[in-house]
């Protein structure tokens, strides 16, 4: 059997070098896929750097992965050889506890991560559960499809849940994730504010679909946005400014955090009791949200805006990324 | 016309001293009521010291308030002259705004409070808007009545919007608010634990309705409750164990406050979105829940447990509730 080549970082903040590994041999359940793109997700960074104390290196990162079926197991009856399937941040979960069997194992407490203990999509192949392989659209190309695997399920998943097309949402942050954002709130009719630290994505945030622009750095900007939102959705690891957020929710809102902030979240009771009003977590999405997703984002023209780099130049992508300079998500094309 | 004799506290922290006052003329809306009950709510405690900064002298407490009615303006047409009837935080709100007409007073922000700016239940008559009086079931006792006006709608309003029978909730402190959320949340049919730091409420815990009785003050009760609650509601004013509390959580669990903690909450921002839990406030409740909480309490037999003492006691009532030895509520009796 071939070894697998992949791109793997051998400790905490290392480079990636050239890493081969022989892939456990094909289960009933497991598909092998050969990998045409994976994109770089924000948590690859925080993986690498071992921020969540939950690495093991090599680490090879990735887990927005595009490509085509090689090899199915026995069990494998909802995905054929030959047909093109994403992977995202999870390869498996337990199939029995209650939120697996809700269609949420993103909430699984033994759910395995693609590329925590396992070697990710930075690679020409990978082998994993085909039960947590998606059949990608026809109308979706596979370098805009790659991001929405964890991206797009990521912001999808509470736009869903939470949202209405009545309702006035304001996306934080227009970066890979923010990006999808917009595009999706936008698709389920709702009014849209984008609120970034950087006054030049206003031409590109309107173009991803927000009616409104709000440049954080501004002081009193967002005392402008006092009571406006239903909802708002935070994909920044930046410590914000917690109560005028809170203050910027209409009675009933909810503040619903993406990114995973370093620093606890502060708030005094009060702004949140008066006005009924919420600070909520969202993690990834279960797979009927992600196969919903795709669809949705097929049917609606919505793709993440990439730049396409080969993988042999991940060091320099993740590079790019860390600098901030992504427009909007880096993809590795093998 | 007469005027009404009320207890006044004539600055801050001061005891209630006798204090007579002219009432405005009867309005088109306005009813007067003629008190035979009023509860004494943790809240009036706030009012009198001004902690929260919005009250202003001569300060007659009290928003849990029974009695007949006396009189009614022109254009009252909900209630009658002799009717017996309970006011409530609110005396009034904006009737214009989007929560006024969707039945949320509770969030108008021009709502006006029972005693803040006006004058309220310690006394043996009040005036107000007679929209914001609602009528007692006759199954009702008046002193078990009265705390409901308040406390019941506080925790009767999560409950009602957040709970479903199949739940697991958790009531954190056994006091005003507390006994009277077991109460409502074992007659919805769920699952109850009560959570205390006084271990000698455990027996009183169950016969309002607790299954179990968690004491908080030992080491590791919360740690047993990991992963348990569906909802836990806390009614206290101190400062806990937030990371505690949302680990006690099941995925999607929420934790609502009701006490308006003097500290800001600080939580990680991991551990509310591993497992998408949220935490949120509540305030009282809007009319048509009152009004609904008033029949159900009726129909299932909740009343609140009280200590009645005579209004000319209204000192020694506030001590005992401040000393934390009301049990369960104290209603002051004209």
């Amino acid at each position: 059997m071939n070894p697998i080549h992949a791109h793997a970082a051998t400790a905490a903040r290392a480079e990636l070098t050239a890493f081969s590994y022989q892939p456990e041999p094909l289960g009933p359940d497991d598909v092998e896929i050969t990998i045409s793109h994976c994109g770089i997700c924000h948590s690859d960074l925080h993986l690498l750097d071992n921020d969540w104390q939950i690495s093991s290196y090599p680490l090879v990162p990735g887990h927005e992965i595009v490509g085509q079926v090689a090899a199915a197991g026995t069990a494998v009856h909802n995905i054929e050889v030959g047909q093109r399937v994403g992977v995202g941040w999870l390869r498996g979960s337990c199939q029995s506890c209650d939120e697996c069997l809700t269609g949420q194992d993103n909430l699984c407490a033994q759910g395995q991560a693609t590329c925590v203990g396992h070697y990710g999509g930075f690679a020409d192949r990978i082998r994993v559960d085909g039960r947590f392989a998606f059949a990608i659209p026809a109308g979706l190309a596979s370098e805009n499809a790659a991001p929405l695997l964890c991206g797009g399920a990521t912001v999808y998943s509470p736009i869903r849940r939470l949202a209405a097309p009545h309702m006035r949402i304001g996306v934080i942050g227009i970066g890979g994730l923010g990006h999808l954002a917009l595009q999706f709130a936008r698709a389920f009719g709702c009014h849209v504010t984008a609120l970034s630290s950087s006054p030049d994505k206003e031409g590109e945030a309107r173009s991803f679909g927000a009616h409104e622009f709000i440049a954080t750095g501004s002081p009193n900007a967002l005392k402008q946005a006092t009571g406006r939102f239903d909802l708002i959705l935070s994909t920044v690891f930046a410590e914000l400014d917690w109560t005028g957020l809170i203050q910027a929710l209409r009675p009933n809102g909810r503040l619903v955090l993406l990114g995973a902030v370093g620093t606890p979240i502060s708030v005094p009771a009060m702004y949140l009791i008066l006005g009924q009003k919420s600070i909520q977590g969202s993690v990834i999405a279960g797979r009927p949200l992600i196969r919903e997703m795709l669809e949705f984002a097929s049917r609606h023209g919505i793709a993440a805006r990439t730049e396409v780099m080969p993988m042999a130049q991940a060091n320099a992508g993740l590079a790019h990324l860390r600098a901030g300079r992504a427009r909007y998500r880096v993809v590795l094309a093998t």
